[in-house]
């Protein structure tokens, strides 16, 4: 009997080439309205740093710029350390993809990244931010939208209301958030889900418009042994905007575990068009 | 008589070298503890980007690691067009200085940087937030401590309360900010200014710790003519914290200008010890 592959393992799945480079393939279960979710893109591009034999530390801060499309197929990672220190890691990544739209040049770059991994040390520690409140998960229905990107359909998401209901005052949402099937957390999978929240502009707007994140960053706070704690359990997420501004807005996001550990901070900004 | 030159300039100023570098100086006017000022590094970096001819559209976004230490002296800015579109351009920077850490290696990279420039339209905006209450800027007090690191002397700083006050609920903080001498606010300068929060952990604690910033990620959004708008006006500031959590705290800092106008909105991982 074939072993069942997670479709999160199967979507960052990468093969080690020389030179620190890594071969993997965009994710059609993870496909979005005109390419890979971002958050997959993100996983990968993290995973591929992690798979480096030098690494050291856990994540503790990623940020993707995501430069141009990804088509469907193969494609190319590239990672680099670039500063060793005692307690601290730099790296960078850059994914390539044949063909794409730089004229003169056989690979384009479709996304750029910066990682920071770092060892945590037992000190004085503390939470000021509370999570949102929101009924338990087993009382709520999990988003059903067969119309929506196949990515949805890879999380267990739910909601005390629509996510796509106007909101007059704020867009701050709450939510559960789980993959699907359920994976033990780890930190790609971290980095995919930080990117789950729906489109401010979209609650704001009470319409779809479109939209693409240029550049997301995150801030890891779980070190493994909550992730190990934290296992395949849904996390409670919470997003707002600050701005949205001439094109572009921003876009805070929180991910909650259990024992209400905050697992990660994230921000984007996203080009938009009216 | 010569022309007097802000010391903002003075410490951003860079020379054209080959291949898209550029010669600086890490600046002694704006010090911090152990190294140059972490915002005035970003600002040399966006300042480098922001000199290619190549380079179109208004900074959009800018993340800055910080690698390793700064020393007094001389300084090399790489920068690096990787992806230009229609509307966008997704620019690396690097800045390396010669000694170090790095064993065998003349150069060590001490801090890494990627940007996103973009065109803005004239599209529906509106903005979430709210800025702080504080009194008026002329009725307060500039902050002054002779033993503060000399950066904060290049500012001129004006709180309601003492930022060096513990705070028994939250580290939530609001400030108003200005260069010092005033000078007309440019791109650079918001990129640095958005650094000035002073540690959260500070704060929280109610004495000063060990601390570095690792990583920092600025959403601008302010056009060319919201900055002329601004010119020499104070920024009215505010900061907070979600987690301190293993050696590691986030920032988030928001940068308001004239009109209730949000120029900037700043996030930023820092190491501290206990």
């Amino acid at each position: 009997m074939a072993e069942t592959i997670h479709p999160f393992d199967e979507a960052i799945r990468l093969e080690p080439l020389a030179d620190g480079a890594f071969a993997g393939r965009s994710s059609p279960a993870y496909w979005n309205m005109v390419g890979p979710y971002g958050g997959i893109t993100a996983a990968q591009m993290l995973h591929a740093m992690l798979s480096r034999p030098e690494r050291l530390g856990d994540p503790v801060s990623l940020t993707v710029n995501f430069a141009g499309p990804v088509a469907e197929g193969p494609l190319r990672i590239r990672t680099q350390l670039m500063r060793s220190n005692r307690s601290t890691q730099h790296w960078t990544a850059t994914l390539l993809q044949e063909g794409g739209e730089q004229e003169g040049n056989p690979e384009s770059v479709a996304a750029i990244a910066m990682a920071v991994f770092g060892t945590r040390r037992p000190v004085w520690s503390h939470t000021e931010a509370r999570p949102p409140t929101i009924a338990p998960f087993e009382t709520l229905p999990r988003l059903s939208r067969p119309e929506a990107p196949a990515f949805t359909r890879r999380y267990d998401l739910r909601f005390e209301r629509s996510p796509f209901e106007s909101l007059s005052t704020d867009s701050r949402s709450a939510c559960w958030v789980a993959d699907h099937p359920p994976r033990p957390l780890d930190f790609p999978a971290l980095a995919s889900a930080c990117d789950v929240f729906f489109p401010r502009i979209f609650l704001r707007r009470g319409k779809l418009v479109p939209i693409g994140t240029v550049s997301l960053n995150i801030y890891f706070h779980a070190d493994g042994a909550a992730l190990a704690d934290q296992g395949a359990s849904p996390m409670l997420g919470a997003a707002l905007c600050h701005v949205y501004q001439s094109g572009y807005f921003d876009q805070h996001g929180e991910l909650w575990g259990r024992g209400d550990r905050l697992l990660a901070t994230t921000h984007q900004i996203v080009w938009y068009r009216e």
